[in-house]
């Protein structure tokens, strides 16, 4: 066996780097899942998640990773055969995409180019020419993690309203919970789902289904067959701190600290810091005469960056000699963008030198890999963040 | 908040103890599970864990709790309104029960008075007056956690084979994988689920399916919705040691961890363990005066001795009791046992002294309770362990 | 590499279990010991350990283990030649004797039987016929690990007081403190000298001088040759939070963690504690019909017992026996008890139920080993453990 | 309390960041320092570290940290009023310089500009003229980390030769260790002092004293007084894997894993690693038209560099911004250094991206604090590390 020496940066955007008192918080001994103790730390995450999310209705934690709360939300709310709109933002809404199709729900694709967030306004037309409200709902990724757009969630919730349609509002926050603003409630989005190991700042384990009672009124008539991911049941257990199976213990403990350091933070500190990490990011790009992936500003990702390489480059050789020479993992273009981007990710808990050490090591793998490159990338970012 | 000194005794039957070189092992950095280093340990605990299910087909891990691998089960096998047998063991085999109604399955389900394994003879029977073979699965738990009874696989195997029905056979031993011998192969089982609280030592957040050749035959035609669970895209991803979705990568960290110690120690050491520890338990509570629920001495579980209290005492004023004053944790009756037994967890990481401890929390406990009892457990158990 | 399963007992006088709360506090990154985070940690300690020790007096932390402590309370009082009464209350403070003899001091050592704590009499005597005022200190051993006899510091005080005898009075605590009642100011004491790795549930590593203006002044005319135990240096240091050079900071971090552990349970209810523990050890002893070595009942240590075995038996195959059958260490016999004593360890991080583990695991390794003795050691334990 | 986001750069010459590994390595249950297990251990690390100090003679461990070991390498071999010949290299050398003062022994100090390494000339000249071989002890340090600079052993010990003077030869290699090449038995050293929490990568709290037969035989006449650092006691306890008072058993355990990583790495492949991170360091210096302090080029330090600020800005106050703004944490000026002279750490456990993230903390910090110099100092470090 071989060790590195020092720290490998693991700069891909989700599973981000667990911080030290998440680990430790997480290394202790397992409890009784239905003795009082548990009931406490039950209690304490279920309420606290809710904080996170910005919503005042129940948040359900499943012992699952982020796909399985996609089937959650579906399962939950849906019926065989039912009509479901979702936008093609990236690999994410396609992988989604295809989760519905094989639970027998029928979805149409709005088409993307994947350089951009969802279109408010296609979403609205669609919608409009949807007489019957056969549409039942409506599923969109709010930070795609294979392209680092965002779509403008609060925007398509004013275009569904405009439109006059009852569907349900599903949002994807996967990979945007707890580094890019979020507001279930003010938004009026009725199943949001996330995940553990992003902003959250978790190992992967646990994922989260946020409702509202919309949403809870829908579960009544769903018929789609469904027992580990039935919120009912889950929602009964929860009410006293418990779960209806076993759950995920040492993640909660984990969840509770992240929880606690998000907090002590402050959410809005939090968001700031991580969009000034993808200003100096981008910023880096640009210096090195480089194309960002996501091609609207107002739809740049506070998670990662995505970046194009030139014609004729191979995105996957750049990120294996990055990870042999400097111990850095970048992630890989997904889907139709294999090859051609790699993702760089600046989310949870990094600093301002540990970002500059990743772009250091971009910038320093492309002269190695001979990808045409201006120099001077980490000098610009290091200008951006000198100066605020 | 305020501290009990010392180590609090979780003499549940699971989740068991998880020893420090596991919590230690778990304890460490996340990695890009789409990354070289996490395909060799991918490969590491897909081969491993096929040696503790004694088992030459592929094993599924799930990031979930043992009910999604009961799901898991069924829906990657089963099409809507198929027939399964399941039977009465205990509290698990009704919650598995339910489950499959949820689902959308029709089950019946063999009764049994909580005392005794599954009777190969009546599921023979059963499966003989089936004559156009609309039985689809046999359904049994192994050993049932809610009553400290096993089944007995291998009987049930053979009285299927000589009813000469095809039905799938699935077998639950979440609680008894790596405490309780266990054959998936050996008995011809085609599905087995697990999970990773109990004998392998683990913090919940991770279950399996280890399969037949039969299962996933039949997972072909098999028309429940299911992705999630879906076992094809898992093969296909696990053949290169990765996952088709962000697996709970510090849970595997563990189970590497937990396969390593179970082998060091060797199985059928770990197995002899348990049914010492078992016997030992066996002889305080008979010496206590008290009775064990399993009424089969060819039954009982090497994992967990359940105990009925005589009439009128309440077993969990009792658990309480003994939490508060001795700070260990047993396990409730659950179902219809609420209150009238209480439940020793044996098994994983334990030794003699620690099972000791336990058992004179219990005498201590029996005492300050007031349960009629006779003292001197503990003694007996001193006396078979020191015997050999 | 064997890994026995479970727990091991570490039933030794120390160094004691150290409970998952310290080692998580420890397994964390090194600070810089000079930058204002370490201040912060440096007061918070400083300031802690002396409500520990129950003084308003300065304690120096010293980063070496026990007997370093003892050497620095003697280099820092005493002249070359200096006389020094010293009592020979068991093995260690025959090795303090022996070190104050390798420093160059002049060492009375009043013989004691290794049954009984240092007697007040004989040291008042002794000091009364100290005309001249040669003997410039009283050293004394309070809780003799060697023994499980402790020596009576509140008596021994008013016994030299009476003498009108101006010489220092040095106690070693190493194993007493937050285990054993302990006052270094009520009591007068000049120099307390105790370890990290008994009471105080750490690790060995660090160690203290808890001090007193008598012993800061006579330090001043010391010439003993001293630079690395130096009091006056690490006093100014110790002013801002810091120390003159490198400490054993994550060992501080555990101090920290265990000085808030201790004061949370609160002192008088640990040494309430310690003291039950010790007289359900004492009552197994009993019960076995063996002899517990301290003869004195007011001397009895809460932190340890010391049992005799019958002539004839080794106790040290007894203690290899249990080691290796029960996974359990206990203290040897040192110095001239070797092989006719073993000491079973009852402080720090335990409680009943491990205590009765304890105890089971000597009961048996007796029966193993054909030691004579009655069973029902345990049996006693339980009954008083029980009642109380 | 507040926490800061991502992972603090702690970039001074010592502590060293100690490795998840090591870190997990000592989170371990303390075991008996008497029992078999620990002697197992006792002699792995005492062989292990005979390999990295590069010598078959012992090597004896301290729980102290590096100035105990200078103590030790002292008080061992030479007697009260002994002349010892000390090089004036910078504070950590002046301290040395003290402590030998405060131990009672005649030191001369050849005066040094703190830019330069002892000077073997200066030192085989001032031997030639000490006729009555008076000198007992030549000591030098190998790496001062208050500087930045090393002396070259190996010609120190030829001019030792060549003067033909029988001193013993001392050298402190506390930050050198396991970091900069160093060959305790090729260079001929008597007494080698080093610490765990450099080089190592370990915390602080135990160090070390490499021994010759030649020390070993001085010892024997040796009158400084002396106990708990006696080698004696030491060598007779370790031939067996012991120690003569309680051992800092959970650094052992991260001595251990250090010593695997070292030695998995390769120590000439560490040699390596530090030197690269030392020239990147110093061509960032170079570009940033700043000045390193050591002025050999022959003597440049591999494991940390020192850096001169312009006349009229405090260094201290830079460090402080970058502490707060960057929570990276540098090296102060020591001693009549302060305040002009900041120390870079580039030892242990880091790699290229940690490195540069640090040199980006130093530049920007320059920036902020408007201190004058030319940006492209990371730059520069870049295409140095980029190239080879």
């Amino acid at each position: 066996m071989s060790y590195k020496s020092g720290r490998h940066f693991l700069q891909i955007p989700g599973p981000s780097p667990v911080p030290d008192r998440i680990l430790r918080a997480m290394d202790n001994p397992v409890i009784d899942h239905r003795g009082p103790e548990f009931a406490e730390l039950g209690q304490a995450v279920l309420a606290g998640i809710k904080r996170i999310f910005k919503t005042e209705s129940p948040v359900v934690i499943y012992p699952a990773s982020g796909t399985g709360a996609w089937e959650a939300a579906l399962v939950n709310t849906l019926s065989p055969g039912d009509r479901v709109l979702m936008c093609e933002t990236g690999q994410f809404a396609t992988l989604w995409h295809e989760l519905a199709g094989k639970l027998g729900l029928e979805v149409e694709f709005i088409p993307g180019d994947w350089r951009h967030g969802a279109d408010p306004q296609a979403i609205a037309e669609r919608l409009r020419r949807d007489d019957g409200h056969q549409i039942q709902a409506v599923c969109v990724v709010h930070n795609e993690t294979s392209t680092g757009v965002t779509s403008r969630i609060g925007d398509i919730r004013r275009a569904i309203d405009e439109a006059g349609h009852p569907a349900l509002f599903m949002v994807d926050t996967i990979s945007g919970l707890a580094s890019a603003d979020y507001r279930h409630d003010e938004w009026g989005v009725d199943v949001t789902i996330s995940g553990s190991q992003k902003g959250l700042m978790l190992p992967p384990g646990i994922s989260f289904n946020a409702l509202s009672d919309k949403a809870l009124a829908r579960a009544k008539q769903a018929r789609l067959p469904r027992s580990y991911w039935d919120w009912s049941a889950m929602l009964a257990s929860n009410a006293t701190g418990y779960f209806p199976y076993t759950p995920a213990t040492n993640l909660l403990y984990g969840l509770k600290e992240a929880i606690h350091m998000l907090e002590v933070e402050g959410l809005d500190h939090v968001f700031a810091r991580h969009q000034r990490h993808a200003e100096a990011t981008r910023r880096a790009v640009q210096a090195w005469g480089l194309e960002v992936l996501c091609l609207n500003p107002a739809e740049h990702s506070p998670v990662l960056t995505t970046v194009l390489l030139p014609e004729g480059h191979d995105a996957d050789r750049l990120r294996r000699l990055i990870l042999e020479r400097f111990d850095m993992s970048l992630g890989a273009g997904l889907g139709k963008l294999k090859g051609r981007v790699f993702r760089i990710g600046h989310l949870g808990a990094i600093n301002d030198l540990t970002l500059l050490g990743t772009l250091a090591g971009v910038e320093m793998g492309l002269a190695c890999a001979g990808v045409p490159h201006r120099p001077g990338g980490v000098q610009e970012a290091m200008r951006f963040l000198a100066d605020r």
